[in-house]
């Protein structure tokens, strides 16, 4: 998950390659996800509530968002859907945009259809690279984890 | 967690066995989880915040409730209360009702009196059986992990 | 996480040990997390949701609060600090004052400047002691988990 993705996916591969957490069983997933917030282009996330005071601009502290963001092979929307992200957001920073997200990806064609993956984290979206954990998954197909 | 569970544990045993990810070391809880909006009758789940456009009817996208649902031995409310499942739902499909769920269960009496399971996941409540993914947990006296 | 750590950590410590899940390999962290529903001095939660009929006595219950709390090296909100705690409460007990976190710690100063830890659970605060657990982190430094 990193807003470089669009231009270079080996730039995360580095990235992650460093991390000292890493470890050396791996499954890399490349795909691309879209937060639409306009009712008229593929909306895909609605605010549901908000601290009135705080909400109105950067850093949008104390707003949930639920979601239902597609997930798909390319950078463009119209490319073919792999599946889906479903959950919140809450925004959860003072200083910075930033969002606490609980969100499940659901996959839905290729090789890992039926399979869930679960994350629980942070997501600082001015930050180059972001890593969030997987808390659990499952799958009614070939396993990710 | 299953719509099935109340007509046939068994179905979702053999279920449970057929999945991949299944490990040999399992622990088995059987209990019926009760979840009432109803102010006049056992109340456990209140709506706290709605995306107004969309939450009206199915799939109900972007309503956020707040719970404390019974766990009981039995399928009537009436039996033996053996815990509480305390957190929220976030209902985060817009193409069927489906919420992405973090709970705790708090297990009251019986052996597990004292353990809690926390759970993070998605639960598409028109699919028969669903797994969600245990993130943690404690335990006081008998270990359930 | 403790209402006794002020007092005393090492209650908390031996507590920790008697705990049956308790691995030999532990971290110890030590720091005050700080909470201000006061706009007038140091902010750092808003409430965002509520079921109305529910929220103005306790138990508070259906209360959703979005946090961006700071983390202290000691009591004093003044005294030196070493990060944040960013998520969100929902208060979900009918019967206690009780909440249902999911945060991300982030450490900004001394050994673990820079990671990161996930937390989801719950958090009975009339408790004396309560224990939550971790469900990820990260790393761009030293190693916490």
């Amino acid at each position: 998950m990193s807003n470089a993705i669009n231009q270079s996916p080996k730039a995360v591969e580095n990235w992650m390659e460093n991390l000292k957490q890493s470890k050396p069983k791996v499954t890399k997933l490349q795909f691309y996800y879209h937060n639409s917030r306009n009712p008229e282009m593929n909306l895909s996330a609605v605010q549901v509530a908000t601290a009135p005071v705080f909400s109105d601009q950067p850093p949008y502290f104390g707003v949930l968002t639920i979601t239902d963001d597609p997930l798909t092979v390319g950078p463009e929307i119209s490319s073919k859907r792999v599946g889906y992200a479903q959950g919140f957001y809450a925004t959860s920073s003072l200083e910075e945009v930033s969002m606490l997200m609980g969100v499940t990806f659901i996959f839905t064609d290729g090789e890992y259809n039926g399979s869930t993956l679960d994350i629980l984290g942070r997501n600082p979206i001015g930050e180059r690279y972001r890593e969030l954990p997987i808390v659990g998954g499952s799958s009614n197909n070939n396993m990710i984890v």
